[in-house]
């Protein structure tokens, strides 16, 4: 349902007062709705946990007609949940209580269509040649399929990653953490031209709003939650890349990394990804991207249709979930034995299924939950089988 | 139990008549025994499955005997399952119906000893640079820590790791595809030199023998079982160095694979083994394969850390645990000089590390046992663990 022009002004106001992501505001927004929140915190009442005060402060000078009005002017448009363009992949940060109240959007392409085939590739700003030339042949590499590229405009890898998606006439996606009408970082006031005149620049933030620090990690939610998948191509341990990426697997979407040479720190945070996130798959071209994100982009695109978790596990992990006894618990030990995999590795694996509410650990051990049975009954992706050589 | 004359002279001439790793006459020999076997195929018996013409016709030419005293001259040993010497890891053949017969050995090291901490580095003839530079650090730091580095004196990344080994003091071992006392390939003269005055060379094939094509495919079975894990550091898809890490998962083995560039073919087949492989771990220090293979390994799965014996101990028997000598026995009076201890401490000490079973008394005096190697090898337990974030 679309949004009556009530919400959209209760919206706007939202996304000028409040930070996303705010859990107690996320929380209270959803339950009393868009309209009744900012009453609510117009007039200061209690919002659990939340320090109404500073919004209280903040509500005093929006105005959600203004903001519209002010958007209209240049160009940038609000998006709302429900609405035809509204991308609904946006609805599954719910279940992470980092619900996204709106969208600001500047540039000639529906979000929701293009969203329906979107890969993000993020990684470093202080990207090396090679970081740069992967970021670039991945991203036209994806447009040339008709895949859209989402980054977020930084240097480096974000910035080579639109410009491979722009080089090959496809559409990229640049998420701002600040106003969609700030070209941030200055130095990419061409890119972002370029990227508004024939893809799309969205923002949480109102227009004019400045980035700051906090806001680049909260924008990453956003990030991996456009897209089927995240690729991450080069990253420092602890970079920003590696939160995009973690959101995308809380998210359910597909985690990918780029390799490098060990011996390069800005591979370091790649590497590390693969070695730590049982669900993280290593890729190396636009075809294994493809392969991991293409028929759970297709699947995704209804709006309808649940996703199958299932298909978003790596075969690690996909492995180990059909090693656990449908009916009864087993112990670890046992469950590695028929997976025919070493202790450890099983045991990350059933931590990243019981994240995901496929399996539970019991008194007895480990047992399938309701949905991992339902997923576990899901036909395995299509994928082509290595050629068996026999033992030599 | 080790080997009889008559037994070791059966299975030089097994060496010398058959060609490794033949199911049926693997089963035949595991079947009836080498002796028998040896009689089987000299008259031409039936042998299920087996060509037993071409292995008669070897049998005509054939002497264990010879062999053996060959051998001798060129300091070369016959080691045979059961031998003190002989490493148990190779008896894990026999599930795979491709057991060794038994192995030639030029080197001052005992196999046995040297393998029990032990790890593969294997990799692409034409390596890269950096292919070669990583090898060489790896196999360095695994010597470092008392770690042997099994490889297959092949040009690049085979040698690169035996030399780092060597340049680190450690012990390697070669396993090649031709017979103990042949250089093979003749570049590597000066390399073989070196690990026969300080480690060790080994084969399956008899004096004299060539390399063959087929040999070397399954010469790689051998460097797999001998180690607790293989490590592919460059390798071209399909690659020999594959087989290797295939025949490691197959033994049980960790499988190890070092990332590069995305843009060298030579890390390609890594890239591969880690995508097609769940076993397959990326790796890239000697910390992460030290964590992987080593005696923390078997720990990793425990949230609270590592338990240790070695951590149970008082300062005293510590102390007495490390004068006890690694490789051979002690009388008590030596292990109380080298620990600068009263004689009556040190035996009360020894005691107590008896019980742990950590030290065993044998007829020589104190000896480590197999566990109390790995206590005194292990790692301080105290590990960096990331810092979590949070959902931001």
């Amino acid at each position: 349902m679309t949004a009556g022009a009530q919400e959209r002004v209760a919206r706007a106001c939202l996304l000028r007062i409040t930070e996303p992501g705010v859990v107690g505001v996320v929380r209270h927004v959803r339950a009393v709705g868009p309209v009744q929140a900012v009453e609510d915190i117009r007039r200061g009442a209690a919002i659990g946990g939340v320090d109404v005060g500073g919004l209280q402060q903040r509500a005093l000078d929006a105005s959600g007609d203004r903001d519209l009005e002010a958007s209209d002017r240049l160009g940038i448009r609000l998006l709302c949940p429900g609405d035809p363009e509204w991308p609904t992949g946006l609805d599954d940060l719910a279940a992470r209580d980092a619900d996204c109240f709106g969208l600001w959007a500047r540039g000639p392409v529906p979000l929701g269509l293009a969203t329906e085939r979107a890969v993000a590739v993020v990684g470093t700003r202080a990207a090396t040649d090679y970081g740069l030339g992967v970021a670039a042949e991945l991203a036209a590499g994806l447009a040339e399929r008709d895949w859209s590229v989402v980054s977020g405009l930084a240097f480096g890898i974000d910035a080579a990653a639109h410009r491979g998606a722009l080089a090959a006439r496809g559409t990229t996606i640049a998420v701002l953490a600040c106003g969609a009408d700030v070209a941030y970082p200055r130095g990419h006031r061409s890119l972002y031209d370029e990227i508004v005149a024939t893809g799309l620049v969205v923002s949480e933030h109102p227009p004019g709003a400045a980035p700051q620090r906090s806001r680049f990690l909260v924008r990453n939610r956003l990030i991996a939650a456009l897209a089927a998948g995240t690729v991450v191509v080069e990253a420092a341990p602890r970079s920003g890349a590696r939160s995009t990426a973690r959101h995308a697997g809380d998210l359910f979407r597909h985690v990918m990394a780029v390799p490098g040479p060990v011996t390069s720190t800005l591979s370091a945070g790649c590497h590390q990804l693969l070695r730590d996130r049982p669900d993280a798959v290593l890729v190396t071209t636009t075809d294994e991207v493809l392969e991991l994100v293409g028929p759970m982009g297709e699947f995704a695109a209804r709006a309808s249709g649940p996703v199958r978790r299932r298909d978003l596990l790596g075969p690690t992990v996909s492995r180990v979930l059909d090693a656990v006894p449908v009916v009864r618990a087993a112990p670890l030990s046992r469950i590695a034995t028929t997976a025919g995999m070493r202790v450890e590795a099983v045991a990350a694996a059933l931590a990243a299924l019981a994240v995901h509410d496929l399996v539970a650990e019991t008194d007895a051990g480990w047992a399938m939950t309701r949905l991992g049975r339902q997923e576990r009954h899901a036909a395995p992706p299509d994928r082509d089988r290595e050629l068996e050589l026999g033992w030599w």
